[in-house]
């Protein structure tokens, strides 16, 4: 019988453990099993390795395989003729990456009713919401196989992609998308404020430019991602290091005629960044929080401006299969305006896969990939 | 020379003086002079007597004559066919309103460019915009007469229309139209919650009812107020006097199925409203802020809050003249529902103006009418 | 074995045939058996019996039971526990009414995932959807017991409710939600014209009405539908049999000072009306296209018009539980202002079903209903 | 007394006059005088010399003079500081282009009190607009100076920008941007079919692909603009004279998985292209109208394929002056990428405006140029 190595996460705050499981014998109708060639680690995976981030509806039960932002390449596919979500029929070899949780939006509860089934009450994902100790045990990313359920909305990927820069893109690339959607899109010409120089705000710029935004301001810290922001085509950038709220709140009017931009983006997971947000759009302009993943507690705020400004302030959350297209589609086309694979800083063999993790947790890479 | 008694607000916080003021002998073409029947006491006009509300983008020159929701009896017309805003040709005699800023929109600032006229830039009220201590000097309703500029949108009322009803309504009913119309209105069969039984609480119960929500529930004081919600058709009411913040959004979930409103609507201008409010749209729903008018501090919230159910929150500040027809519109056709006219608790003859404002300020009226 | 007489449409154009049909010894666990108290002839039954109406996608398999517009008794439940839309446990004996295909909705096509799931490419409908040779055989309404599948979204009525008034609605009072959703909703204020008096115009006037339109002019023909109209509440209606399209657009203008409706509504059928509903809107006014149900074949227009009047132009198709919800609470809470329960003129029994569809192609009856 | 040379359109269908006018003496406050530096010759130029165009709402009074995309340069500034649209104080010999009528907007119509200022009833414009048989005379481009009225929303070019590619883009550019806008944008991912290839298609395609869409077809004719279209960046085009409507639906069905576009923008002029576009967007697409400038006649249409196909049609007619700063904006950040000067394929003389003016309607040239 064919074994796989997998990182289990047995219990928050400990070691994840190298563990061995069988390779299923065959696979049902629809399925996939799929030889992983990296997986990324994401803030997330850190924060749930802590225990910090609970699954919506629930408590994650244990033990878990972690990992969602994988690239793999098919080893066997199970019956009947399986199809990406662009149409195209599936072949051993081909190479894949996939949404984590689409599979299972129900398309009946009541959010699904009303056309947001990204808040699908009986939505479940890979890497975290299937415990592993039961067959097909290879449910994330951090393992040598892992096993697609039928229905799973997978992408191949064009021969000549990084999988590197897929891997970079991950959650972050669909998440800004579905957000910017959310806002009713960028439009052209319209001047952007991005918070925050991680992957969600470095991707922020790169979608704000790309919907032809006429400038886009990047405020965040380390001069090595505000550089990177500038090599991609941040009109501005402005280090929260150096600079006080008050500063950069007057900075961006100074960039914006007076007014505040048309668009600010919050990328940064800081409740503060909230507080200091709501100065920066003109009046009547939008503020998109797809930054306060977690709750990261409480900020004080002046509920006056939302009135004041006639502010539009839009969450979002989660994205759909669609938006994972876009961005693959952004990543293949626009590779030479973006280097997305250089932000993959690190990679680390699956045996180190807790370095990997207290390297994230602790910002000391850009983004680390585990190659099993 | 013919002369008017007007109140004049020569300096804040202290008791308005009563002054003679000559009539304008002739009127420039497409003005109006109008007999003041009844003036309203906002509580807006409170704050400005406190001087704790300045004139959006600069300090107010005094002194000035308040008193912003008012109808008149046209007594004089300056030369040319004028004509209101449903097209009727004005005479003398006619009752009208009319709109307090509107003719000073500009149609060419930034603003007005992106079809936001409400923030128009140079937009500059009757009311306390203009100081009177220059000619035409009548240009707030705590007076005998009112001097309306050309271009100034007035709305002829209908002969059996109840003064007191347009006077109650004032700037409350007009203000709640723009806001429910800035998210999207409230569709067909939506679950809706109001927060605050004041004025703007109960317009937006009836504007609720009126556009088709399936359930609206009132969250306020005063039981003669929450008495009268019920009377205006809200589903529901919940007292803040007896009730917890946790218990008034658990009370919200279970009237909605477990999910929160598809709309609430903040009408409070108090912070920690604010706070409250972000718990009880559901998944996906709309937040509309129209209660913090004033600046009266801040308040704690949680940014994740915003992301996690993807809310939507949107401010809305001031209104357009077609707001005011609807809002006339509404209480002419639906008088026998909501007995409008009733809300003006009390009237004050013009010389006692300032027991009037402290009457408002100190809530002892539903609402308060100044009869020149 | 228990049976059931069904009416079965073997042929296009033929009589249906009254057949026995055996009720099933046991139910899947979800399902239901409800005996039919009463089952709705609408316009798109006849189209169907005459063989004009395919089902999207591919051709229908005879032999099926039409009828999709019931109102059921639950005889018996599948295991489980099994609840209705809102919420309800369901015990038998309940008064139910049910969607027709939302059970089918795959939640995972292309048009589920961008949010347009009446779109759903893998739809499927009773009445007509499922043919009936083989078991359970009860899949449309012209009989006497009626079998729902599991996921069915079901609707429990109030006790009081008249069952002739949800037959009623049938179909159109959620198509016209649907639509109005779509353009956005009929904003407070608006100004609406309603081509067409049949079931879907009527109805459309009393969403208008009640999602708050300052005026609704309908326009058909039949002197009893247009005094029902009036009765109903419309401001204005305009006979087509002695008016010209030229006169009509010009009522409308007159109507709406000169300047065109905010809202027009195509509930015809005909498509001539969609080339003179052009005209009536404002500029930058909505068209609501939801008559054009069928293809009755082409129109002349004018394209320059859609961009000299800056139209919006918006077609509807189908509907989805939440707007059967809205509809029901519509019927349930206004009934005394609408006798919605008067439109079914006649009942036929269900031996008498082809009697009821001729009736119903040739405008004989307001409504008719099955009764089995 | 100086004097300038201008074109003046005398007579519909007859050759412009070259006349002599005297230059103002003394300018009003806040308005302008500019040399001309180049005017383009517009289709619209051409229609309105036949007659055939109508100024909104009346008759135009003649003699005028014609040409509306304009660069000039500040020859003498009236009294007061002026500036540009951006904030700029401009001073003698900056360059400029300006909008033509956004100076007459009143913002107090009905159609500016709604936020659809492009629909003002008083809009006025340069280049037709104003009769030119009085003073300032100059109130049009084909000629050596023009008279800017106070108000004018001019913009200040960049040094280094190419006057060609400013005129080139002339009224197309914020035409598709405005266009644009009124479907929501056109967002990140979308497919999108453009129909026309002349000035407002290749502008419409420059516009998608600056907006993120992911494919971008475009149908039209001529062998050099298909090609100018494939090098803009066009992913597919499509040859009206060597294809049936049939083959090119069919072809926009292969593009998009069998769907159709997400956007189709209609920039055609051609009534039957209306026709043939409404097949081309998927189901609860966006149809974009911009190129039924002209009442070119009826064409038959399939309204039940709207409904069908939950299509949304909007038309969208002139533009306001951010749309014009947007385009000025990716005219002057994209210039490597699109040539747009080179579209400027002859310029001809003041003298030889008629000779400019015929090519223009024979379709002899990709855009004339007049330089007086």
């Amino acid at each position: 019988m064919q074994t796989a190595k997998a990182a289990l996460l047995v219990d928050y705050n400990k070691p994840m453990e190298i563990r061995e499981f069988p390779l299923p014998e065959k696979l049902e109708p629809g399925a996939m099993l799929v030889r992983i060639k990296l997986a990324g680690v994401c803030g997330t995976d850190h924060h749930i390795w802590k225990g910090e981030l609970y699954y919506p509806g629930g408590k994650r039960r244990l033990p878990v395989i972690l990992g969602h932002e994988n690239v793999g390449q098919i080893e066997r596919l199970g019956d009947g003729v399986i199809k990406d979500y662009f149409g195209n029929t599936l072949k051993e070899g081909d190479l894949l990456t996939w949404h984590g949780s689409s599979f299972t939006i129900c398309g009946r509860c009541y959010y699904c009713s009303i056309g947001q089934p990204t808040m699908c009450v009986n939505k479940r994902g890979y890497s975290g919401g299937f415990p592993c100790d039961e067959p097909p045990y290879l449910l994330g990313g951090y393992a040598e196989y892992m096993y697609l359920f039928p229905k799973t909305d997978v992408f191949k990927l064009p021969a000549d992609m990084s999988i590197e820069s897929v891997v970079a893109a991950g959650c972050a690339i669909p998440t800004i998308i579905h957000g910017v959607e959310r806002i009713g899109g960028i439009r052209f010409g319209e001047s952007v404020v991005v918070q925050g120089s991680g992957g969600v705000g470095l991707f922020g710029l790169a979608v704000a430019k790309e919907s032809g935004a006429s400038s886009v301001t990047v405020i965040g810290a380390r001069a090595e991602r505000l550089r990177l922001a500038k090599e991609w085509g941040a009109d501005h950038t402005i280090d929260i290091m150096n600079t006080t709220p008050e500063e950069r709140i007057q900075k961006v009017k100074e960039l914006t005629q007076g007014r505040g931009a048309d668009v600010v983006i919050d990328c940064t997971g800081v409740p503060s960044a909230f507080a200091e947000g709501m100065e920066m759009p003109r009046n009547s302009g939008r503020y998109l929080i797809i930054g306060q993943f977690l709750d990261a507690g409480p900020a004080s705020i002046r509920p006056h401006i939302v009135l004041a400004k006639q502010l539009q302030i839009h969450g979002s959350s989660g994205f759909l299969p669609r938006h994972l297209a876009n961005g693959i589609h952004l990543l293949s086309s626009k590779k030479e305006k973006y280097p997305f694979d250089k932000l993959i800083s690190h990679k680390f063999p699956l045996q180190k896969i807790n370095e990997a993790i207290q390297a994230t947790g602790k910002w000391n890479v850009i983004k680390a990939g585990v190659e099993p």
